[in-house]
């Protein structure tokens, strides 16, 4: 919390542009043949030029917040990425590290060496640095292990052994425990004696001898309690409490739910092993989005805006494979009906139209059941009902629709024929729209897959392979 | 906090499934032609029956969080859902309205009568009346203004004044408020008279006579701290705050950058107004993340899975609408060749591997920018710079796919001419679709429109339309 006293999302964008000038006037300096570092200094004006813009870089990044410090980095070209990255402070380097975004990290301890990082690593609490580790070289994972103290090292043991997305991966180990048997007034002499407590502190977790969790005690409620009960008598024995094991995701959403700033996690008997704080939750969410656009919009996974043109390439690179075997399949389809479009070809220009709204229809669908199964709104009971609603809004919208595309194919090609056979197409299509747009998440959530990734991908290779092949079929049945 | 001890959500899935068979027995009870409430109380087995099911429903409710309460109704089809709301005690209504989304509220204060919606209101704190009041009758509010005593209405007056979307909408009232000059030993007095802390109660607010904000005391402060010194020795003078006209998003990405559990709201002057918490940034979020994903979906709003045929109709009528009015204009655009169609049937098969693909190449730049934009990691410096990586990594995905489509092109075809043309259409259409979507989301942000809305509809129509033209006018030159 110790930021600036006006902290604005402005100065931020300004720190940046100063930054980036600052690396310009060095780099043309450089240019001319000047190198400066603080260690070397030659005589002459450049010289100290180039001195006195290092230390205008370093009297702005010293007093910033890491993750201020981590978006400039990010929002800075590679060259110039690293050119700050050796300015930074040794020993902020680990808390850095912890802000920038997973493709910015690669490129920032590609240029450390081992050392460095297991200094780094030095800084950072334990639930930290199992957050770094999957980066790390292991070397130096090695190193960091045999420098810590037994202790820390179980710690870290435990909090790398959950996989990603589990309520362990996520959890820290700052919780202050107290006894039930004691008075409110020794708890408040025992904090008293801590120099501070760790932050996101909003209650005390009460343990047993076997650090079974017995209940809590909110702060606030030792500020406005008589300090001489005993901690059995204020303590809450109905709380929210979250296994290791559980799922990320669930804990998120308890956190939503029940405006929790802290919970305790406990493994299967019961025993308090960690603790769970809100910015441990709003950092989970904002990353699950993120990774969530990304792969909507086809990236297969966060890109750092200056990542090489060879890295990005392949960072795109299945999702386009995919999609053109569903463009080949497509195009075979229509290749079996070469016949009618060469007879009628104006066919080929309609025949899109059909496999288009059908796809964006589609992935209404998709969208709203998707949605829905994340809630967990759906239920036995209520699937049939979800069916038989989005086939009758696809009915409605393949009347309205298909009669407007029918008077649109009469109106350029004058055929009435042609216009009935539009809309015919075009409800079809719909129907089948809605039908696999219901279908397909269900059964990818019944067989235990996530049904946000490859929906789409799934329900437009079938709508445009569909779509062709009803509309080019009715036209080959009735119209050539 | 107070909510069941084992909290797991697989209960509150246990829970929606006994409501839901309980709701089923009731509904084959009245079938069978017996109705029955507390109130009335006829004779017979049935009817025994039907005061136990209501029984067993409101004892599972009443110890309910109301966010899990709100979950069920959202899960309900309508009937059930009114008939289910029906029996949630009127004292707890204000709350569960605020927890259920936007869609499922208007169903349920549809159902509800004035007088039922102002004694809602009464449980409520002043900022979540307003966060209500968009979807309360204009009587209602008035009513509400009238029952509110002074202070208050003042509060909810301001409230409501703040447009959505910005830090004075989602704070709250709920501060702490100490003067500088007095000890902590006084703090803690005026403390402990106060029977509870406000929720997400991390620290206290500092002002002067005029309200004007001086500093913050972490509550943690005063429990480690002697009692004996005054508040201005140990109030923290550098902090984060925002103004209460301040857009939400910026609030809500500094409470994650700096991993705040509240934070002070200030009017234009410096005086303290109210105050921000994580759950109301949580909640924010969420809501974002929601609405982003329905529109990236096409949905206009937040859908009710269970709401009428015809209401879903109209939510996902302008996005069919809009994606139609591009699907004619690319049909004109194949109608433009439908000659060389004619003489060239193969033309109709692979002209959709062009569009589509150019498609999917284009939404990846886009979320890519619209990405980086939102995090402000684009400046005049380094967009020249991503103009060119973009159009390097097209250039590169254009040499490769366009080699693979024009090897399937010849293999099919046998048209080794073919072939060359499917490729550097491609090449061409992928270049087209990285050029438009670097320019298209920065002229949006240039222009002040949120450039996540719409970019990929617009991407989607030129690369559609004009890889059509492309492929199409290269293939008129070079092959008919």
């Amino acid at each position: 919390m110790e930021t600036d006293r006006n902290h604005n999302s402005p100065d931020i964008y300004e720190s940046l542009e100063r930054v980036t000038a600052l690396l310009q006037e060095r780099q043309s300096l450089t240019d001319l043949g000047y190198e400066a570092t603080p260690e070397q200094s030659h005589s002459g004006d450049q010289n100290t030029a180039a001195l006195k813009i290092l230390a205008s870089l370093q009297a702005l990044l010293d007093p910033m917040h890491p993750a201020d410090v981590a978006y400039i980095l990010e929002a800075l070209p590679l060259k110039d990425r690293l050119a700050l990255w050796d300015l930074v402070k040794a020993d902020r380097d680990g808390e850095i590290l912890l802000e920038v975004s997973d493709a910015v990290r690669e490129t920032l301890i590609e240029h450390m060496d081992d050392h460095e990082l297991v200094a780094a690593t030095g800084q950072l609490d334990t639930d930290e640095i199992a957050d770094l580790a999957p980066d790390l070289p292991s070397e130096v994972i090695a190193d960091v292990f045999r420098l810590l103290p037994p202790e820390e090292r179980e710690q870290l043991r435990e909090a790398m052994s959950y996989p990603e997305d589990t309520v362990g991966a996520l959890m820290d180990f700052d919780m202050v425990e107290i006894r039930e048997d004691v008075t409110l007034e020794v708890v408040l002499r025992y904090l008293r004696r801590l120099d501070e407590l760790p932050d996101h502190t909003d209650q005390l977790f009460v343990v047993d001898r076997e650090q079974k969790l017995q209940g809590l005690v909110p702060i606030n409620r030792l500020l406005v309690t008589d300090p001489d009960v005993t901690v059995g008598t204020v303590m809450t024995r109905e709380f929210v409490q979250f296994n290791a094991d559980e799922e990320a995701a669930e804990a998120a959403s308890a956190f939503e739910r029940y405006d929790l700033v802290s919970a305790p996690v406990v493994d299967d008997s019961g025993a308090l092993v960690g603790r769970m704080t809100v910015n441990a939750v709003v950092d989970y969410m904002r990353e699950k989005t993120d990774s969530e656009m990304l792969s909507a919009g086809g990236l297969q996974e966060d890109e750092d805006i200056f990542a090489s043109v060879w890295k990005s390439v392949r960072n795109r690179w299945a999702w386009l494979a995919i999609n053109l075997c569903t463009a080949f399949m497509a195009s075979r389809v229509i290749g079996l009906f070469e016949g009618s479009i060469a007879k009628l070809v104006a066919l080929a220009a309609l025949m899109p139209i059909i496999a288009g709204i059908g796809g964006n229809s589609g992935n209404q669908t998709i969208t709203m059941i998707v949605r829905a199964l994340a809630l967990g709104q759906i239920t036995r009971d209520n699937a049939a009902k979800l069916f038989a609603k989005e086939l009758s809004v696809s009915a409605l919208n393949g009347l309205i629709w298909g009669g407007v595309v029918g008077v649109f194919a009469f109106l350029i090609y004058h055929n009435w024929h042609l216009g009935l056979v539009m809309m015919l197409a075009m409800m079809l299509n719909l129907l089948l729209a809605a039908f696999m747009g219901v279908l397909i998440p269900m059964t990818m959530d019944k067989l235990g897959k996530d049904p946000a990734v490859g929906s789409s991908v799934m329900i437009t290779a079938i709508t445009d392979s569909g779509g062709f092949f009803i509309f080019l079929g009715l036209a080959t049945l009735f119209l050539v």
